[in-house]
């Protein structure tokens, strides 16, 4: 989030237009508008989990305040997010992708693969949400299809390309309240797997 | 967990013998090495949340290191561990009692509270996992017996007694591998259930 002072400046990419500038800070705020939303509601329990820290020094400069003085980011274990909707467990995790062509599948990390799958594999509901900049649009992306492009990249392409996130994604629909209904993609998603049963 | 310098020492605690006396800081471990059990035997996947700070203020000593300079802990709105057994949400907290007589309900926080509530309505398994000194004993006890004793610290006592969370709560056996094996003992609630339905 902040750089090293001396960091020189990325090259400046010029695809994302002005209001996209700021898209990708966005993002992680409609989903947390959104899981309150569905909290409020009665729709569905989900959280953020707070980012890990290995908390080494904490002063006390008044009686009732602890104040960390020394910490470092730890590598998380899981996903992101996690909750509980309609009697499922979900759990995701929140990407984005300003190229023109393809999402790097490299920008999903090993050990949230590996949660991913074993959320998969104990029957929970395990997806990521990509933001395409070029398409200006959210999709839900179930781990299921996450895992044939994984399978791909063994020995092919190591990345997926937007039509294809475009046909194996479930659209989001980006609105007032909640921000980001991505409780309703996964709706479809759920219906696609029924039908197809 | 780190006192203030000045800060008097508490009075001894006659009850506990010497073996009890880290106990409570044994006890998050011993949950912890559990749910790693459980992850590698693929059994479930539980995992703690980490604890929310708010951070201020990141030095960079290196570039290649992020060094928190200044940080708070936040309030948490859920509870400290989640995850997923045979396909079911679970939530749950862990305390401890060194009363001789009872738990008092006050130390299940408001927070607390609310999440397992919203976890139990939609259809997820929320207990709090209570080891009591007296009897060298940890007991599963579900939420709605937990909303028993909430509802009658409305009008009466505020505090669960020792028998009542004996006769309520599920013992959790103690062993090798896994350490506290509380799943089996959420196996024999979910059984009770079923047997009484």
């Amino acid at each position: 989030m902040i750089n090293y002072p001396t960091k020189k400046a990325r090259p400046v990419n010029a695809q994302p237009t002005k209001s996209h500038k700021n898209r990708g800070v966005r993002l992680e705020k409609l989903i947390n508008d959104t899981n309150a939303y569905y909290l409020a509601q009665n729709i569905a329990v989900i959280h953020k989990k707070p980012v890990p820290v290995q908390i080494v020094n904490v002063a006390y400069p008044r009686r009732s305040l602890a104040q960390i003085k020394e910490a470092y980011y730890k590598t998380p274990s899981t996903t992101d997010y996690n909750g509980l909707y309609q009697g499922q467990y979900i759990d995701f995790d929140v990407k984005e992708t300003k190229s023109n062509t393809s999402f790097p599948l490299k920008n999903i990390h090993q050990h949230q693969i590996d949660h991913l799958k074993a959320v998969h594999e104990h029957g929970g509901l395990a997806f990521i949400i990509i933001y395409v900049y070029r398409f200006d649009q959210a999709f839900l992306l179930p781990y299921p299809s996450i895992d044939i492009f994984l399978k791909r990249a063994k020995t092919g392409r190591k990345s997926m390309t937007l039509d294809e996130i475009k046909t194996h994604g479930f659209v989001i629909q980006e609105g007032f309240r909640p921000r980001l209904d991505y409780l309703k993609a996964l709706d479809t998603w759920q219906a696609s797997f029924k039908n197809s049963a």
